[in-house]
C-alpha cells in the first residue's frame, strides 16, 4: 500500500492533511451553514482550529507550502461548502473567487454537476461514483504529483479504511472537542511510521507513514 | 483551577501523564491478566504504545526524568495490578518489589487494604473515598512537590473532568487502536496551551496546560 521511496512506480503519495484538537476532531458537534465547526468551542467558524494556520502563518509556512505543492486534491461534500438544496443554484461553496487549491478538486457528492473552474487555476469536479473514482481522477490529474485528502475526517476515514492512504499529516491543536466529527472513526487498526514531528506555539504537525 | 507560573502558593501542579494512540487510546478492548493491554495492535503488553520507553530509553530520558520528580502519584485499580480476587492474597500488583516510582502512590479502589510498603521508597496506599481524597492526600505527601496521576485514562479522565489537574503530559505514539480506553472519554470540552512539544524518533511529546 505505501509507496516505495524511490517512487519508481512514477506516481506521488496520498496524503490527507487534517487539522484535528487532541481529542481527535476536526468538527463538533451540530454542524450547520451559520456554524460549519459546529460546537468547535468557539464560534462554530473552527478559528480555534485553525488559529495556527490564521494567526502564525509565518510559523507554519513549511506546511502550507507541502500543502499546496500537492497536484490534486479530494475533498467531502461538506468541506465544498454547506448543503443548500444541493446544486439547484450556482454556488461555489465556501472557498470564494479564488480557491487556495490552484488545482484541480475533486468533490466526493452524491449530486452530479458540472465541472466549476474558479480563478487561479482551481477547477472542482463532482464526482458521484465514489471513493476509489475520485482517487483514480485525482491521480491521473496528479501526474506524478501528491495528491491530498483535504477532509472532512469522513471522507478521510473513509480512504484510510480502505488502505488508499500513504501518509498523514496532522495539525493537532490544543483543545478538545468532546463529540463531533472524528478521524479514524471506524477505521481498523493502523500501523504508522512517525517520518515527522514539529512543534510551532500553536500546534504540533505530525507526519506519518501508513505501514499497514 | 491552574497554578499560577509563580507558584506562590507553595504547592507544586497535577500532572497527568500518560502515552496513547494518535486516535487517543490508552489500552485496546478486551483487557485480561495475560493482556493487560488488550486489543493493541500487538500482543497486549503495551509493547508498541510504550516501544518509545523501553527502545529508546536514552532519546527520551528528559520525559522519563521529568515522570520520575514527582513528589506522589495516584493511579487507577488497574494500573495497580490485574483483579485477582481483589486482597484476598498478598500481592503486589504490576510493579515487582522495587517500584518506579520511588514515592508514595495512591491507588483508586472500592477494596480497602493496608498500605504496602515497598523497596526503594515506593510505598502504595490504598483509598477508597475518592479521587478527591486521592488528591488531598498525595497534594499532602508531595508537599511543594509536583503530583503525578499516572493513568489509566478512567482515572485521568475523572479528574479532568473534575477539573483538578493542572497540566497534561501526553505521549502520543503512532499507531490506531480503533477502540478500548480512551482518553477524554466523558470529558467536558477543554481549553488548552500547548507549553512543549518535542519529537524524538518513536514518539511525540506534548505538554499542555490547562486553561479551563
Amino acid at each position: 500500500m505505501t509507496q516505495p521511496d524511490d517512487m519508481t512506480n512514477g506516481m506521488g503519495k496520498v496524503i490527507c492533511d487534517i487539522t484535528i484538537s487532541i481529542d481527535g476532531y476536526s468538527a463538533g458537534l451540530d454542524q450547520t451553514e451559520e456554524r460549519p465547526f459546529g460546537d468547535d468551542g468557539g464560534d462554530g467558524s473552527g478559528g480555534m482550529l485553525h488559529a495556527w494556520m490564521f494567526d502564525t502563518p509565518e510559523e507554519n509556512r513549511a506546511e502550507a507550502d507541502q500543502f499546496a505543492a500537492a497536484k490534486a486534491f479530494i475533498m467531502g461534500r461538506n468541506m465544498f461548502g454547506p448543503v443548500r438544496g444541493e446544486w439547484d443554484r450556482p454556488w461555489n461553496g465556501w472557498w470564494g473567487e479564488d480557491p487556495p487549491f490552484h488545482a484541480p478538486v475533486f468533490v466526493l457528492t452524491h449530486h452530479a454537476r458540472d465541472p466549476q473552474q474558479m480563478d487561479g487555476g482551481t477547477t472542482f469536479y463532482f464526482v458521484t461514483d465514489g471513493i476509489a473514482s475520485a482517487l483514480s481522477q485525482a491521480r491521473e490529474a496528479a501526474g506524478d504529483g501528491d495528491v491530498v485528502i483535504a477532509g472532512g475526517a469522513t471522507a478521510i476515514n473513509q480512504y484510510l479504511a480502505a488502505g488508499l492512504i500513504d501518509e498523514l499529516q496532522l495539525h493537532i491543536v490544543p483543545l478538545t472537542l468532546g463529540a463531533g466529527t472524528r478521524l479514524f472513526e471506524g477505521v481498523p487498526q493502523l500501523k504508522l511510521e512517525q517520518v515527522r514531528s514539529r512543534a510551532a506555539s500553536l500546534v504540533t504537525h505530525v507526519t506519518y507513514r501508513v505501514l499497514s
